[in-house]
């Protein structure tokens, strides 16, 4: 059973080119309308041929779906909704796959007075972004969470669990707040360390941007990957989402300073304590098949 | 032209391990003897079979080489040269791996007086350890820094270059005390940084080790890698490279610190223009051939 036939896609980047194309896939027979502010995205969608119809706004997008699926910043959702505002059937559901979630429900709230809304967010992506950069098993095995408001209908609740399980995700519901405060962690932190770090390499004065690039290899280089994801998408983020991030930064920070105190008093047995502590977290992440098993995520060594 | 002909490899994990068996295949010719302090490291490389003979002493590894190839932690360089300073002969040269350079030129020249010490360090290396760990391709197109003491002969600095390259490597040669600040850079802080996110995100109450490992692929995960490397040898270079860490670290607190700022007063422009600034700099590294072009590291995605 499919638990939806008309599928309005706004935002036709990384996320709404990879839900398109899984679609395409795993439910051909379901209708899809794509949208996108850019029109050069959208002329480009129209070559890619990922959806059924590019509409010319968002609210010709959506005047046919029973699923509408934004796929855009989490800054620009409450301007995107009131576009289409008018043009929303009442039966269809609203959904998004931004990385913030109370914020997006309360946008969306404001918005659409009256709809059913039901926030989502698929934890998947890589670092590229734009319509040429999806691809249909993007959602394989990793888990999108859901985060209705109180009162939503449970069978919306389940249609929507059903679409994310039918593109091959795991879904988990969740409160909206204890959403942004997980992905503060296992998410937000890390992007705002990598873009730190990848900023402080290129500044530091002894060392060359040529000596910093060449021996990356040397740990660096990880952090490259998740500080070149989409600049606006994560700075929206941060914003939405600055409670639960300064508050975990905070907590970061301080163990940064328990470490560096380690270092300069030269205490081997604490850092080695330290740092077999962290092995084991890996294996489970590898075991529960959240990440490649195969050393060095997989990368060609020859 | 083999720039060596006997070599002896003392530590038989990861890095020694893949320079053996990189040996093997670039110059089958060359004559291995391994040792490594563990007994059981040694009984497991005489199952592997990657080296000719298993020394029992360190002293037997190196008495009949002309390269001995110190791959153990930097903590232990000093230790294991005076095991077999009596028997080195005069004309071998000494080499290690090790990633902090000047403690390691001085802790082998207190251990070795009078020997030929050209220390090096390749920037490679996956999350694994071990014996069973390494391989051949390892260092194929990786970086090699030598850094030769004042008045190394200059013979002797070719040949240990001609032998990392005969390996796939390419090599620069270096002042010790700036590859400590390089290091530091591309090496030593990533690495610090991901052992504390990754104990961070183990200690906040409010989320579980559950919900950290199913949402890591938000970003997390990728600090799981690196801060699964060998605990020991982490610990040895932390001590040992202690003030460029330190140097380094408090420039990385300094840029958090102006990050944290910006999002605590919701300063997009800045952010945004923060973002856009770090995504240059991993086109280079990909332009460079220093890590894997596909998207994700080439992560298996279904």
């Amino acid at each position: 059973m499919l638990p939806f036939s008309r599928v309005a896609i706004i935002g036709l980047g990384l996320i709404g080119g990879s839900i398109a194309r899984a679609v395409r896939h795993h439910m051909p027979t379901v209708a899809l309308v794509g949208y996108d502010g850019d029109p050069a995205v959208r002329a480009r969608v129209e070559e890619l041929g990922f959806v059924d119809d590019v509409a010319d706004s968002a609210g010709a997008a959506v005047t046919d779906a029973d699923l509408v699926m934004l796929c855009v910043p989490v800054g620009a959702m409450r301007a995107v909704a009131e576009e289409f505002a008018a043009d929303l059937p009442a039966e269809a559901i609203v959904s998004d796959v931004g990385g913030s979630k109370a914020s997006v429900l309360a946008d969306l709230a404001a918005a659409l007075p009256g709809a059913t809304i039901i926030p989502g967010h698929p934890v998947a992506g890589t670092e590229h972004s734009g319509p040429d950069s999806g691809f249909a098993t993007l959602f394989h095995n990793r888990w999108c969470i859901i985060t209705p408001p109180d009162g939503a209908p449970e069978a919306a609740v389940e249609r929507v669990r059903s679409f994310w399980e039918q593109l091959g995700a795991r879904v988990e519901v969740m409160d909206p707040r204890h959403h942004d405060i997980v992905l503060a962690v296992t998410s937000h932190l890390p992007h705002l360390i990598a873009y730190t770090i990848v900023g402080t390499a290129s500044d530091v004065e002894e060392v060359t941007q040529s000596e910093v690039i060449k021996f990356s290899a040397g740990g660096f280089r990880d952090f490259t990957r998740i500080a070149s994801s989409d600049p606006i998408m994560w700075r929206d983020l941060f914003i939405a989402n600055r409670d639960a991030v300064l508050e975990i930064l905070q907590r970061f920070t301080e163990d940064l300073t328990a470490l560096q105190r380690m270092i300069r008093w030269s205490d081997g047995d604490a850092l080695q304590e330290h740092f077999t502590r962290t092995r084991a977290i890996r294996r489970s992440i590898i075991e529960q098949g959240q990440d490649d098993a195969r050393p060095d995520f997989g990368r060609a060594h020859d």
